[in-house]
């Protein structure tokens, strides 16, 4: 069955017919695809435009397909095109003449654009609550370390110690700027395209607003013309991905670089470890490494989506039929990442010694001596040269700046006192008491707001799941 | 001048230098770094941790640097390393001491920071205006079409008529929702990093809430180590230009389309096109052409960001020093096109009698008389088989479908009736009465419409830009 | 069964065992895998490291193995981890203890390389046979435009009218060097890398040369390290694909256009497109604009591989078995689009008279007027700014150049002399007989020049072939 | 001056002209431009196209020209719109009319094409030499490292030991591809478009291989319509550019892990790193961070080209102006980080007693007590098996596994003897003494051999640069 055949004569070429089918991968968007028709069903019966009888007979058979095809009773094969296609025609063995009246008004051109929508809505939600459990494991995490230090990096070179705690903190605020991206996709997501037809709008007196409201849509598409040829929300939901897919990657780099035998902060569990074929000592942080290689992947599949739309005349083409892939394959590598993350990060343990002593080590409070300078007085450039200079006398003589004698400091400079020789990690982190800042204090204040926050975020993510339709309701109801 | 030299012996490698130097492109952010420093001063003295003699020096000195920057009077040889270097060092040259207390409770990751936030800021409104200008643009460009049609396509197949307008219309859709991500991101961007320090937090008592409020921010960062390794507003922002030019190489696209020999729908103001250094006959659409190449340009730099950020390590890199150029040739570019486009959609003839031509020709109404069956109780998939037989018939005999006689149509369908004779591509449109519909009403109420919204977003806008500080005052200002 | 769990105590979490699991996609590679490991088998017994009559079994059992996954009677579950091990796994409960010697001297990191090496080697030559087919396909499509005539443009304004045929054959020029790539590409994959190890080589007697040999390879990697890190050469072949994509994508383009109502330069075969479920007249050049959107698709995966590599430490990391999808679904994009393309080009028809006419036309001759008066001895400038005016004053008349008068262009330049009326498309065509030119019998030899060489490409791949050796020979020959 | 006047009867907006000019990147190829005409201007005077006065005039005015331009004498403002109308302006001012047969035979579109051209073969052949020079420093670097052994890694956990040269080497190995793929795209490059008109050919008895000869080609291209549309060759140079800068990247991670304090295997030289402004001790390594970041802007510059030549229709298109950026910047970034690269690793020191502890520890060896069981006869599997039970033994206790008695290993495989308790890092690396391994003696032959290799390769190179011809005897040898 073609929905298309009457102007043709003859047959698509098999290979042809291979190459353009959809039904091998859009097949996942069946249950929007039914709920979507199960909506415009009843509308087009409460306009009139339908008679009730068949709009009955035609949710009836709905029913009975989407059963189907949550019991994987019906098959793919590429003949069948595309999801809708292939529904369309099993309703019509299943009730007949009815089935023939479930496309008035509608285009397969609006109905993809429906259902690539709701699976998104859908998409961005479930993408929400998975963040959510992430950044608590990582408050979690945070709590765990108490008061454990590590050296803060910069280039990678010790910089200044700060509170483990601080430092995981950091990467909730990198997802909580995610999540707030997905909510600001979902808004322009969450927008109904039905009758907008191929591209012109419908010539049939549909109510358009009533479809909108039993699918849970805030809104209706405002130019039939745009509705048809949108796919701006897939680009913004994956371009949301791959910057969640770069903040792991950066979480995962540092988890590699932690559980290497020259760092050793944190060993991760075991079951999130792998061995070796050939080298029996091995204990490999695999997928700590899989989750920063799937960053390129969900950039590739930003790029092809980019390169898909560029300079793509209006209204619908074909080439929008490769949004699918790219989107499908972004959502689930980003939801496993997310996913896998969590749970490594839940069992992961901190080796607080080994990481405390890092931190106090390589001169890393040498700002703070600069900064006992600059209070006494001083300005901060100069004592930032005083204390270099202090630097270099340690390299050469191997040793830290905390083993300096008074004498050999205040040659330095007059203005340091007995108490320049008490300097320690943990004063240089109480110190740094301004908002946002690692003093413990902060720190711990930090987390509570964290906490209030994403209890508010899930309150609204649940709220929105609330809107959704319930696909049994919409087939089962009484029309 | 090195701000870093205390510990070092030796000096850089010139080659070094030069391939690590900033200020070949960073100098393009001398008006925000100023504007930092003198609200870092103010709030400094207001604290008390730098006396107000020497905040005043500091600000008269600056206030003297700023006006020679602005006249082009400072070098920018690599040796400078960056902005923020040559700044200081003048400075330094023009009060002497005082300018060492300036980078006290600062480091250059936390200044960077601000200096790029403080610029995307504005980047973002000045893309606002860009973009408002072109709907007006286009929304008048619909205007002048007034009843003119043209075919309206899927496929690049006519497929059904629509008015001209409403297809200008689809492009103010997509820059509107542009526009919403521009101001999505723009609430991201708005956040005050300095006092972060190098990453750890700084040890003075500071008041980060009053350096905000001195630069128009609405808020300050919450985490010091994400404080100085985040660029998330410069991807998010670049993601949004890239979608703008994307929509932009559609609109150019189709430009270039509508100006061939073959479409002919518009002519190009002779001002916005050239000719051939061989060809004396030609006159092509180079500008459009170049919107629509300039789309790979803005896709690279996004891929750019993100593959920069893959896998970075905390806090601040090095490699944050490449966010720059690619962030300030997209906004150029992006700007630059859409003021082209703006000025091409402006001074464009249409021709109308040729589109109307075309828009009703090729079997564009086919739809409408599957609709006719339709309504006269068929179901539409019969219709639909119905109407392309008819259409097979009329291209073996070489007629469009309004040349068939009744008896030919009562032949197909015993349901048509004499009125089937005279379906029209006006009368297609006007059926089309749907809200998005193609129906002059509805057209004309959606220009309406978007005119208002335009309204909205050009005050908003506008409310926006009036919290920036004013950089004249935060250096005059009395202390 | 792990190949690794000596040193481990637990198990894997089974989320951590299903997202790392390559299983999933990576059982493609069992022919190379198995095809590998029986060569290495032979090494090992023909250099004494396995005693022979292992050997027999192990060669023996992966026959077994081998006619099992043939018949796809093994399970590729997730907790077999990847092919490597299912197939070791099945082997060992097929002929036990001996199967604990074939991973001797070998590693996964060193196999896995060989696996995916052997697999483009053989994806390579298909490549090559598919352009064949499609340049050849365009040969004969050349050939059946004889001396029809299209409007060659730049722009996509017309510009001078060429031989159909001298257009098709840009796409074989494209095509030639994307073969030259894959070939290039080819000497570089061409290496065998088994004896690497996991990344130092192995402490075994092991004849490299051997392997090689009984494999078909022309030689072996050089380092050790290098050889378990290199991804290069998938890299390389997918650079080649993206490249080959972007040339189906001009050629879908302009099949796409050719095909509108308003070029119709060509019918596409009714079997190579598709109808609207929406719109009873249309049909619709899909699978052209699939090809033209799957172009986006490849070069997502090239940036997913370069995002890959970007900054990995050597020498294995587990990011590399993000090598696979991207690799394999650029391989299988771009062989089916170089497929349904070839067919494409061999069942359209040309519109001979509507394309002949097209190229006459909107002054398309215009050059030629100019080159005129330059051959009577004026600069090409001079001629160029008359030809100019003389545009003009026929765009004012609504005439063509060779509608003017001889009055008339006498009026414009006194060289102009009776023969300057009778300037035609072909005489324009016939003028450009230089090598490269568009005079027909420069085509035609240029025609049989491509073809001449597409036999020798043609020689070439099939030689290279043959070094491939037979899976079934490597198992069953007497050791 | 416009070279397309004409026929246009108003001006450029002056908006247009600054958007649509390339001068202000374009004049870079100015001396390609000059050397292009030149060749071009010989041409037509030795085929009679132009009067041989006319043409020594034209030399003369282009030699004025090219002075004048490498004496920065000409501006390049806009309305200049590109570097060739610049140079014909120029010359017609200085030369008269004759300048006007300058342009006889052709277009710029086969004029840009050889300019890119020309400037590319010139690119490949500097970038060889500088792969060149780092390759022999990386050789030095080894040799300098002697019998240095740092750890091999995988999953950047210890796997086992090699010698820092071999690890060295595997650089050298990278980049001797990637020469190779410069080499193949040299080939593709080195072919003359001249004589290809706008698109169809040129109406003038021209010798196309006359200008090869005078140019240094290799070969004209053979189909004008692909001539002036083809630019694989940027896009084939740029995908090399991008896998090199992969590469550098690489290198540039394990610089920068190196030089951590936790690694701590090599000191980079002073002049190879800054300093903070904040912190007093800081030493970083933001040479090697600032190579590894451009690896993304390569690959961005990539992408965009292929964006651009995305389903973009024959012959030239406006669009193609858009190359020139990216190639350059690609160019010159690759170039740059290959220079800095080379001299960051002639002035590293190795830490060769703290590389070569780390190289021993963390059960490096336990493959090797695998191995020596193997020896002894069990099967691999088993034996990895044992040594994995070791290996937990071990950590239990807090020991290594040459701190085992011979009792515990006994215990674990009778087949232990006295000397399994004497395997070291040594004996381990010297084992691996396969082609491509690690032992001593198979990485000095591997350095060698490399040296050899490196000297044909700078030979070759060297040979192709002769081939180039000189501007000066091109613009002033007797006609």
């Amino acid at each position: 069955m073609k929905l298309w055949g009457g102007r043709f004569s003859g047959k698509s070429a098999s290979g042809a017919e291979a190459f353009g089918a959809a039904i091998g991968f859009d097949h996942r968007l069946w249950p929007y695809d039914v709920m979507g028709s199960a909506a415009h069903t009843r509308m087009l019966a409460r306009c009139g435009i339908v008679p009730i009888a068949d709009a009955r007979a035609i949710l009836a058979g709905l029913s009975e397909v989407a059963s189907e095809l949550a019991t994987n009773q019906l098959d793919f094969a590429p003949h069948w095109e595309d999801i809708h296609t292939r529904i369309e025609a099993r309703l019509t063995e299943l009730v007949g003449a009815p089935a023939g009246r479930l496309h008035t008004a509608r285009s397969r051109n609006d109905q993809i654009a429906l259902d690539v929508r709701l699976l998104c809505r859908e998409a961005i939600l479930d993408q929400l609550d998975g963040l959510i459990h992430l950044m608590r494991a990582l408050l979690e995490l945070g709590a765990r370390g108490g008061d454990a230090l590590i050296p803060g990096y910069t280039h990678l070179q010790r910089a200044q110690p700060v509170l483990f705690s601080h430092h995981v903190h950091a990467y909730v605020e990198m997802l909580e700027r995610d999540a707030g991206r997905l909510l600001d996709c979902y808004r322009r997501t969450d927008v109904m395209p039905l009758g907008s037809g191929a591209l012109a709008g419908v010539p049939y007196p549909i109510d358009r607003d009533l479809t909108a409201r039993l699918l849970g849509f805030s809104s209706i598409t405002r130019n039939s013309i745009d509705a048809v040829s949108d796919r701006d929300f897939v680009v913004e939901l994956v371009s949301a991905l791959a910057l969640i897919a770069t903040h792991l990657s950066r979480l995962a780099e540092e988890l590699v670089l932690w559980s290497t035998a020259e760092f050793g902060f944190i060993t991760l569990d075991e079951a999130y470890t792998t061995g070796s074929s050939m080298m029996p000592q091995k204990r490999n942080p695999d997928l700590a490494e899989l989750v920063r290689g799937k960053t390129g992947r969900v950039m590739g599949h930003l790029v092809a989506l980019l390169a898909l739309l560029k300079a793509l005349p209006l209204a619908y083409d074909k080439d929008l039929q490769e949004d699918k892939e790219a989107l499908f394959d972004a959502v689930d590598t980003v939801a496993a990442c997310v996913g896998i993350t969590t749970e490594m990060i839940r069992s992961l343990r901190i080796n607080r010694e080994r990481a405390s002593q890092a931190a106090a080590g390589e001169f890393s409070l040498a700002t703070d001596y600069a900064d006992y300078l600059t209070r006494k007085g001083i300005p901060f450039r100069d004592a930032h040269q005083i204390v270099g200079q202090l630097v270099q006398l340690c390299e050469r003589s191997g040793r830290e700046l905390h083993e300096l004698t008074l004498d050999e400091l205040t040659m330095a400079s007059p203005l340091f006192e007995r108490d320049a020789v008490g300097i320690t990690a943990e004063g240089a982190i109480a110190a740094r008491d301004v908002p946002g800042g690692t003093a413990p204090s902060r720190v711990q204040a930090a987390s509570r707001a964290a906490e209030a926050r994403l209890g508010d975020l899930d309150g609204a993510v649940q709220r929105l799941r609330e809107a959704f339709p319930s696909l049994d309701r919409l087939l089962s109801e009484p029309l």
